[in-house]
């Protein structure tokens, strides 16, 4: 996506040979204006999936979603909490991510009752690194007998292995841009997505 | 207003005598069309102050926000860092915040750079019990020589001390609803807001 990239090369920073910043438009600071288009974009890719429902992890996936369920038509969202440790409830499904950002092990956790069986479940999330956030997610997807109709990530890390192995289970994964790597702390993308 | 009070009689549990618990519509499952219907009453109610920028806590203050702001014409919107220690950066503005909820004092902190000097600022939340998360988000607009230009609630637990404080500093403070208390777990609220 056109606008995402040209935010990405004009405000992103980019640190070591991995780390990805764009806290002036997306994870800290939120452009308004291109979050909404991000969230018309996200609708147009995942249309023909019909979700019902968009499951996100909270923080910084909550923006992104909510954008894309309005322009889906007002699509309820369900953002996972996260926590240190297990929650024991019949009413919780839960499951592991490890952070790569973080260096730690979180659990991420949803009610049940918001996650019905035989729901299209929706995967947003800001980034996509090893994969770890999304393999949590389609995880409570899979306990609670949900489909999950397609996974929409704002940036990709091409250098990383998480879109290769989504693609290779046959997910329908879409990536906004997809950064291909870092170099003296100029962030290089491809040129599409 | 009138949706989110019949939101919370029909989806809303009290427990207790201070808990309301809005999982089901605003801090887990989001009903989308309410949010945006949220975000289109902050916007009336504040349009007349001005505001030029959002600013909310993470994470269940981010949906409301930019619902509100992209009805307010795609205002940017900052979310605070939530966390428990200091950052020791010159960079970063930062605040104590006791949480009612959790029972334990957090540190909230924005990036100074995305809250800059003459900032209206407009706070927005999901909740005002004692009113802490609002002054730790005023304390960074003080700390930033920002100027408070209102705030926006959700719920306001009007058995609380928080908003009669607000409203006594002369700030321009709107709640969408008012719990006036919680009887045999339901939950009692104020005719209007």
């Amino acid at each position: 996506m056109k606008e995402l990239r040209e935010a990405i090369k004009t405000y992103g920073r980019g640190l070591g040979n991995d780390v990805v910043k764009v806290d002036m438009f997306l994870n800290h600071r939120i452009d308004t204006a291109l979050l909404y288009r991000m969230g018309e974009e996200f609708a147009a890719r995942f249309k023909e999936d019909r979700p019902t429902v968009i499951l996100t992890v909270e923080a910084s996936g909550i923006a992104m979603a909510v954008a894309a369920a309005h322009a889906l038509g007002d699509l309820p969202v369900v953002f996972a909490k996260k926590g240190a440790t297990v929650v024991q409830s019949p009413d919780v499904a839960q499951a592991k991510v490890y952070s790569f950002t973080h260096k730690r092990e979180n659990i991420i956790r949803v009610d049940k009752r918001y996650l019905p069986i035989g729901s299209r479940v929706l995967i947003i999330d800001d980034f996509l690194a090893d994969g770890q956030a999304c393999q949590g997610m389609m995880a409570l997807c899979a306990q609670l007998s949900c489909k999950v109709a397609g996974i929409g990530i704002a940036i990709e890390k091409g250098f990383m292995p998480g879109g290769k192995n989504l693609r290779a289970m046959g997910v329908h994964l879409e990536s906004l841009a997809i950064v291909t790597g870092i170099e003296d702390g100029k962030i290089l993308l491809a040129d599409d997505d």
